[in-house]
């Protein structure tokens, strides 16, 4: 009987606290849609900083700017945290070159750039072309004294691009060793990317320390093609001239705007992006775009007046590109200190359209969200599905701290096109999405902070 | 007994039938995302022919590539249906002038564009601005004399674009002369869109024979903005010259590519857009987008070797933008001919990520398509919903044939930044997001084709 009349005055509860919900997430939207600062934000960041590779100059202006932007959006109060980072140098970026001798042996310059952590080198040598890993072991005894050039494509039937991005990133990541295991001198990795154009795409490679650190280098699409059509037909020799080196590690910090709970605050909601980038382009989409969402949501939180029932952090990670290591920090001081992380949320998968979120969390909790889905719907969300959870967050996730995660989930299409290009600039971001990205964070942050998970 | 029979006969069959649409619907999917000739042919489209004001020359260059192409497509038959066409021209573009004078008498530029199917006129006035029809009425004594400026803004606060068009789009086509009406010698109005540039947009008007034809010009957001601001400050002196004329209404043609039914021969679907477009840009999402992913929805169902049971027609249209003469014939020629319809698509949305599709039709047909949802949302559909139909196939949903009709739905955050401007270029369209709207148009075809409605 007792529990018949809950049943009876939870009824219209539910349905009146929706309706309140849906009224609260509309006001947010239209306040970020009219009077939102993320897209002049950006702006900024882009355009008076540029890019931001861990360490560099821009990198700790934009930790300044982010610090007083933070204030600006409204925290209560704004922390450096500090960790120790990688220093890795491109070089003299314009000394780049990878070119091919064609049969009067004139010297072609290809389309490239070196991976992100990869070491000087200069050669010359006959070029292997594979299609995959399955192909070095086949041809393993060719390999020696060779450059070998994965040109794995990037698969486009996959309907999401990250999901041929997951599929390709081996070769980028670790393609340098492999090969070098057999005794090649170089590597040549043709772009995780899908697009029409020939802009090659850096990013993070990783050495095995068992083998020679031989250069690593993208290349284009399209140069890619007419290499490896060229290697089909004759022997094709390449020469390789890179420069990077990494400098001694040194200290930034993860910048971190707090939102104090007023109930529970001891209980932390984190919702972030990471403020470093490659030194290509202006880190745009990679990941501005989640940078000045972050601060949206703080933005309108305060606009609203809402006082969270838990203290909600905004961060601002250091190094997500190559090392991990301002993600890996927050998540050890958080250990150290036995902080209650509630949940986590990290945007960085371009400033696009929103469609979703991803979770990596308990059925239970994601049914719990999904029940929310009809609030999200309005503002574009229509999946809320396993899965995800984002680099800086993920150490959150792990063994000892077990904090539910998340990840914005914008459309995909057009993200591998320019991600880790010169391509990545200010213009490819449309205003109203990026928006429309914070207003479907904001509303999900708002929904855990009062219900819980 | 036999009820029950045919129940255990159908249930395998309907997890086997939407196991093997979703196999076939995959196949079409891999090879239009690898061998789809959209993108391609739309540069052609953008590039080599450009825009296609109705009744122009390049107009008459698209019938004539339109055709070939639907035979490389893979049409039985290709046919030209003819239709009168109003022949609008603007004029000398460069000469069309929009001027105000500012305090010291100098005459300052303001980025403008007469508006489609508007007339010639010079005038010089004061300025009245305008933020809608309700103050129009309320000011209508003022009005004489006077340019009047309707300074109503895209609602930003509406998630999809598409509705602050529908909500902002009378003030396009009606304004002028609803302002001549109380006697106003010219009309200016805010552009319809929500961009953060200053390109002006044109589109249709239509003038109230009853009253003057005032020149009509349409002025960019940022000068838009500037305008009102001055215009409550200071009277303000506008200067227009337009020089918009209708010579001889002329014959084109909708270019009719079919493939021929096996079983319902006489019963039609009809899938289509609209090959002409405005005299600006190079009419890339509107619609060199809808024509070239009809055209690919015809080649993968070749390349499938699919025959179908009905008689499919995939149909550029001539003359949506201004007259719509095109889809009158077609449903004129339809009623004549006693022909029978069964289902119309067009897509005039632009060539974004597609999200789903929008019918009216039936709540009993609507079920039937959204039982199909599970089979379509791998693709990015996720609105099966009622409501829509595109401009040229409404006449097939009139009184006589009553037509089911849908359009498709692409994201829609950035199709008024450019629509009806010179930035409606190629480099706009993604490929994969163009080609990814033709996989869930030929699904929801294949689906209608095989199921009925």
């Amino acid at each position: 009987m007792k529990k018949l009349l809950l049943l009876f005055l939870l009824v219209p509860c539910i349905g009146f606290c929706q309706n309140q919900d849906a009224v609260f997430i509309k006001k947010m939207s239209d306040d970020i849609l009219i009077n939102g600062k993320a897209y002049e934000w950006l702006h900024h960041l882009t355009k008076k900083i540029g890019n931001r590779l861990t360490a560099s100059s821009p990198f700790y202006k934009a930790i300044d700017w982010g610090k007083a932007t933070l204030q600006v959006a409204g925290a209560d109060n704004v922390i450096l945290q500090e960790c120790t980072i990688p220093h890795w140098v491109r070089g003299n970026n314009d000394e780049v070159a990878v070119t091919y001798f064609n049969s009067k042996n004139q010297n072609i310059q290809l389309h490239a750039i070196a991976l992100g952590n990869s070491l000087a080198g200069k050669v010359k040598a006959a070029v292997i072309c594979l299609n995959n890993f399955e192909e070095l072991e086949k041809r393993k005894n060719e390999i020696k004294g060779k450059i070998v050039f994965f040109n794995y494509a990037f698969n486009q039937t996959y309907v999401e691009t990250s999901t041929a991005y997951g599929d390709a990133g081996k070769y980028r990541y670790t393609g340098a060793s492999r090969a070098a295991k057999y005794g090649a001198v170089g590597c040549l990795v043709r772009s995780l990317s899908g697009s029409t154009d020939n802009l090659p795409h850096t990013g993070a490679m990783k050495y095995n320390d068992s083998f020679p650190k031989i250069p690593a280098v993208a290349l284009g699409l399209q140069d890619a093609d007419k290499l490896c059509k060229m290697c089909s037909n004759n022997k094709v020799v390449v020469a390789m001239n890179t420069h990077g080196k990494f400098l001694k590690d040194t200290t930034a910090y993860n910048v971190i705007g707090e939102l104090k709970g007023n109930e529970n605050a001891d209980e932390l909601i984190t919702i972030g992006g990471h403020l470093d980038s490659w030194d290509v382009g202006e880190g745009a989409h990679d990941d501005g775009a989640g940078i000045v969402q972050t601060m949206e949501v703080l933005r309108v939180l305060k606009a609203m007046n809402y006082h969270p029932k838990h203290t909600i952090r905004f961060v601002l990670f250091a190094n997500e590109e190559n090392g991990l290591r301002g993600g890996v920090k927050y998540a050890d001081e958080a250990i150290a200190k036995k902080e209650k992380h509630l949940f986590a949320l990290e945007t960085d998968g371009g400033g696009f359209s929103p469609r979703g979120f991803s979770f990596k969390m308990s059925d239970e909790q994601l049914k719990k969200v999904q029940s929310w889905l009809s609030l999200l719907q309005p503002y574009g969300t229509h999946k809320l599905e396993a899965g995800g959870g984002g680099a800086d967050i993920g150490p959150l996730a792990g063994d000892i701290l077990k904090t539910p995660i998340a990840e914005l989930l914008p459309d995909s299409q057009r993200y591998f096109d320019i991600h880790h290009t010169n391509n990545d600039v200010f213009e490819t971001v449309n205003r109203r999405e990026l928006l429309l990205g914070a207003v479907n964070m904001a509303a999900l942050i708002y929904l855990i902070d009062k219900y819980g998970l």
